[in-house]
């Protein structure tokens, strides 16, 4: 292809929304143009580069022996309503009204995958099976973010898998997730699976493959020590040593008028010269359970909760006989359950609201002032926590996701009636399933952050996504040079050769050129310049480990094959 | 691939809601699944057809100079607006409401791509531009029909074109028209360019593609003669040659209480001993002009209306004034604009409504009881009429489009205010454009439609549309015999050989592979079977011309080869 060919037009100035380099990078070289906030249409440039990732992805998937299908994007909302999942995703759900019922466009396919699959399970013999598919997904994402990062259109590749039993559905786990560190590996990103929060997919084991990046908007708790590593939704630190409490102080109560909250409460505190700090604050946070019961989590006033698990926050209304503001968990009514982070075994005393509008109270001791029912990881993990396997300190890793794998059993099947599947003993029974996803119009981004330049004006894309591997230049070239015959020849040959290959042939200066294909971000450049032609050669660069070579004119496409070669074999 | 690894379980019955032989195929198969009205699955054999569709396309339009791109299918509903398409797209368009804001559902992409093109075309440089995407379109359908034929969710390669001037968008849409005959002939599939109605797309000149078939909803008109061919929108009859009107009748009226219409008005004439028939009744139809002016349109009682462009039927309150049901052309006040098609002059004098409830005439006459202001076409074609080239008898063939090509010139760029460029006189200009449509996902129902039989119970996919070119099947295969070793070492070097290949690998009698064979389709088949083998030959079928060979075992793969290469080359 040439330049003039390929509808290119690099942007010369920064643009105004965009915040990362890899951002920058995709619209300055018009891989990509936003449409409306958190909607990009790829250009011809992006469209190559976004195949490449889903070649290496369906390539891989195949050879793991999932077969592709497609499923659609417009979903009757009774199979949403079938598993619950129109209430649990109602925050990001579109929903569309038609002429002949309701829709959902669908942000994930385990209701429509069962659908599509179940009339083909009918025995143990037709399991397992394992299918995937490069579909577009729609999410009604409140806050759309660095481009391509978290977008409300996007591409997945959605992988299902079927099984008889735990074992069987394991064993399809497993290939899944063999072939997902095949993709990232030729996809040129170190993807680290780390364990993860099922969310609402739902399911036992899942892992996240987090990739480290500064445009990250996770995090992942890793310990250098012994190799632990978990989402940051799923880290838990390891226990601390707790402390005695402090028999000799009592309780004191202080007047503390309109400081409701941890912040003001402190300061109030101390303007009355009481001793205490952020982390000396007992947080008492009300919960309501699964049966809608009230449960009072504490933890220490400069930690993060982390909702456990089918709890939720409090509204105003069931706040109602609390002192909203200055809740303790003295006194509290038995009716009322007491959790409590193991941080809170680690102080003598804490200070907490006095469950009255209006006052505080300073050395209250666990076990003797107040009790908790049970224990249990309450936290956000932070760096420095001990690793919950082997003591040592964890330390938070900013980063991304880019794919994520579930072992979901029976979550669904065992509200479907028609997932099921006639066991060897005959008897009817919910099959096992995995679900997988690669958030591939992501990809783009977190390879343009890690191989381009940090102001967003260049890269050297890895081999196998590049969307063109190789760029002719000419310098000094005119409408019948030597330089243009030459670029001409090298352009047919190369790409006979079977490398994907650009040509320029526009009509601008050489800097302009030679700017325009760093954006293009081919891993070798021929550039042709009348001066070495002079001396018969063409000079080679390669990119990715910048290597430069004067190579004899009749030896280039050799030399080029050779090098793409040499570059394919360092990924694999 | 073996046929235990396809997701694949035939159905023993007839698909119920399947009226077609190739929507029984399809459900058959198990190509595809009804998820629900107007919306399918493509299981992995459906899939693997579609994705040769995809790709003839791409190598088509690729070579054609055209760069593919993917747009969003979510698009905010301003630029909608911009054009006004929002209201004249209404009945079709699927509407979102997002959290931050409303959207459209893309049902076709002339606006989205305008958005992303407008900011690459600053100059008469950067033109011609040509892209095309394949990409998922959404219509709020009213009837979803015929499996794949129309339906709610589909995916269409569109392509658009961006030129500087007439000629030169002409030259475009040309380059797009080769194209789109080319690919047709690889899908095997005689798709005919028909003159057609530009419906709420635009533009002036325009063709629809039809492939003649039983499941077409569209006729087009041809004339044998002279090779005119018109979608029946679009065509108009020829011209006949006028009578002189009858001047010794007069007009007499008759009371026909209780009998508005055509059909009622015939019955109660007749009743009272007329001699009438259909086809001398006029019908005048009320209709109302862009301006709201009323237009009262006069054809033969027995024709259907082909409500002129910028037209409509009045409704109840426009039609206030007027005798509903027994209207005619004579007297008329002058700011009714009478239009009549030809055929009105082809009768000596008519029978029509008399414009009172309750009462009609008999032996009105053109020029003489009642005047035309303008005569036009304004009858559908039926067959019989003449050819409006060559005036021989114009016949209708059932149809299904396959595509449709639009020279939209500045229909879009006229009112979009950024879908400029600069001349090359630096005057500031809209770019002309054409736009181009192939219905992706109604191809393989068209092709099984051609190609399967007319039970739905087989079908042999031209070669570079079929899921699997080769299909290889073992008589008397067990787990360990000769047989399975053989047809496993042709399984392993046709797929080297570079062609798909399926194996029958399930534990199942030849006769249940066979009809299963049969439905996926492979138009050339290896029969192993012991008998052969003892004379050291394999039984090869090449079903399109149904011609069966004995090769011998070590020439089988260069045997397969070589059909699939003769094959391959009649259809370019």
């Amino acid at each position: 292809m040439r330049t003039s060919e390929l509808v290119f037009k690099s942007l010369r100035e920064t643009p105004q929304d965009a915040e990362a380099a890899s951002h920058k990078l995709l619209l300055r070289g018009n891989y990509i143009r936003r449409l409306t906030s958190g909607v990009y249409s790829f250009l011809p440039l992006g469209y190559r580069l976004l195949r490449n990732v889903e070649r290496i992805i369906e390539e891989e998937l195949d050879r793991a022996g999932a077969a592709e299908l497609l499923l659609p994007a417009l979903q009757p909302v009774e199979i949403w309503r079938a598993t619950g999942r129109i209430d649990k995703m109602a925050d990001v759900l579109f929903g569309v009204e038609g002429k002949s019922g309701s829709f959902v466009l669908g942000p994930t396919h385990e209701e429509a995958v069962i659908e599509a699959m179940s009339p083909d399970i009918e025995s143990y013999r037709d399991l397992p099976k394992l299918v995937y598919q490069l579909q577009t997904k729609f999410r009604d994402e409140p806050r759309a973010r660095f481009g391509l990062m978290r977008t409300r259109e996007f591409i997945m590749a959605d992988g299902y898998s079927f099984d008889v039993d735990r074992d069987a559905m394991r064993s399809s786990y497993q290939k899944f997730y063999d072939a997902y560190l095949a993709i990232f590996a030729r996809l040129g990103l170190q993807a680290e699976p780390v364990e993860a929060d099922a969310g609402s997919i739902g399911g036992d084991v899942n892992h996240e493959f987090m990739v480290a990046s500064t445009i990250g908007e996770d995090h992942f708790a890793c310990c250098a020590s012994c190799g632990y590593q978990a989402n940051i939704e799923a880290a838990r630190a390891g226990d601390r040593e707790p402390v005695k409490v402090d028999l000799e102080v009592e309780p004191k109560t202080y007047s503390t008028p309109n400081a409701p909250g941890i912040e003001s409460a402190i300061a109030a505190l101390q303007a009355l010269g009481v001793d205490v700090e952020i982390g000396g604050m007992l947080k008492s946070m009300l919960l309501i359970d699964e049966a809608d019961r009230p449960v009072l989590a504490l933890l220490p006033g400069d930690r993060t909760l982390n909702v456990p698990h089918g709890m939720r926050l409090a509204d105003d209304t069931q706040m109602a006989g609390f002192a909203k503001g200055y809740i303790g968990p003295q006194g509290q009514s038995p009716r009322v359950q007491v959790l409590a982070d193991p941080l809170v075994r680690t102080r003598p005393s804490w200070a907490s609201g006095s469950n009255e509008h209006g006052s505080h109270v300073v050395g209250l001791r666990l076990g003797v002032d107040f009790s908790v029912d049970r224990f249990e990881n309450l936290v956000v993990v932070e760096d420095g926590d001990p690793c919950p396997r082997c003591g040592a300190s964890l330390s938070l890793v900013r980063s991304v996701e880019v794919g994520h794998t579930f072992q979901l059993g029976l979550t669904y099947s065992a509200v479907l009636p028609h997932a099921r599947f006639h066991s060897v003993s005959g008897e009817e029974l919910p099959y096992w399933m995995g679900c997988y996803g690669i958030g591939v119009t992501r990809v783009p981004a977190v390879v343009a952050q890690q191989y381009g330049s940090p102001d967003g004006d260049a890269v050297v894309w890895p081999l196998e996504v590049a969307p063109f591997v190789v760029s002719i230049v000419g310098v000094g070239a005119t409408k019948d040079n030597e330089v243009t015959a030459i670029s001409e020849r090298l352009h047919a040959s190369i790409s006979e050769a079977g490398l994907s290959v650009i040509m320029e042939d526009r009509n601008v200066s050489v800097g302009v050129a030679m700017r325009d294909l760093e954006l293009i971000g081919s891993p070798i450049f021929c550039i042709v310049g009348a001066r070495s032609l002079a001396k018969g050669v063409v000079e080679v660069r390669e990119r990715i480990h910048d290597r430069t070579i004067e190579v004899a004119l009749e030896g280039v496409v050799e030399t080029v094959v050779a090098l793409g070669r040499e570059l394919a074999s360092e990924r694999r």
